[in-house]
């Protein structure tokens, strides 16, 4: 898949998972985002702290799509480099596309993979059999 | 893959190796981890100069699996991130898993591969037909 | 592929890409390089502002083989860190493989891919249909 300036990444994966019917795949991927959000777990908030960074090249992100609820679960962690070249990264809240072009390999597997909230973990867990 | 809070990475992969029998494969993973050991080669001493670091979402960890004297020979390399989202990064000495789990795709190679030692490199070098 | 001290990454890859006749490939990899050459896109001079970084184990790369005008087109991003175990990063202008190896996964497919400059973004951006 390759997306180009201002596209969303998140919901180009889920619009992905819809029209092909994808019932689970790993996906990796590089380019150039305008802006990465990427956050670390507070586990007494329950929540990511966010942080925003513009004009970043993902130097790589990894993931995997599944679904919860019947929705789209994408769990992606990624890592970039701005001009400084200094390397930063996190698990990815959002990514929009920067000028050039992102691309992005999806290895699609038959078996459908679901996410389920795991109450001893706090996490979104994926499940396997 | 999932794994979950405490599990070590490389026993896991070990055990998965000899429990199916995996003749090679390539290996990606992405999760947070308790604790990570990195190294980086000291060609004078012949070792890794070890440096542990904790909590990190590891935002990739990319390797391969072989076999070097009938046993596991794991070569992984991995970035990751804590609180402050600066990347570290290095060869990967060992992780064990955080509060949360550890996703990992391992795409298995019906070929046999062993790592050898080669002289004159200094290192275990994985070898090709 | 296992590339060995020594050895230029792209120009390995390129050789490979000629003598298989690869149509496209998803390529990732690890190892220990001599030199990494990075560099951060400048649009308004509409090259890449290069910088150069010594002995650094490569925690990650990730990339794609594609053809333009009839001639290897190799689209790279990657991770590394040196000593002090702080990652740094970037689009790759070159690596030469350091002492010991370098491990490359190359995926193949069958379909052709093939980059071409678009105007409006200024950049050549990899063709799917």
């Amino acid at each position: 898949m390759v997306l180009r300036q201002g596209d969303d990444v998140f919901a180009s994966l889920e619009a992905l998972m819809r029209d092909e019917q994808i019932a689970s795949a790993s996906i990796r991927g590089l380019g150039f985002v305008r802006t990465a959000r990427f956050g670390y777990f507070d586990f007494a908030r329950g929540d990511y702290d966010p942080r925003e960074f513009a004009d970043l090249e993902i130097t790589g992100l990894t993931g995997t799509l599944a679904w919860k609820d019947a929705k789209p679960a994408i769990h992606a962690h990624a890592t970039g480099a701005g001009r400084d070249f200094q390397a930063v990264g996190g698990h990815v809240l959002g990514l929009v596309v920067g000028r050039g072009s992102f691309e992005m390999t999806v290895n699609v597997y038959n078996q459908r993979l679901e996410r389920r909230f795991e109450e001893d973990i706090g996490a979104n867990v994926l499940q396997l059999e």
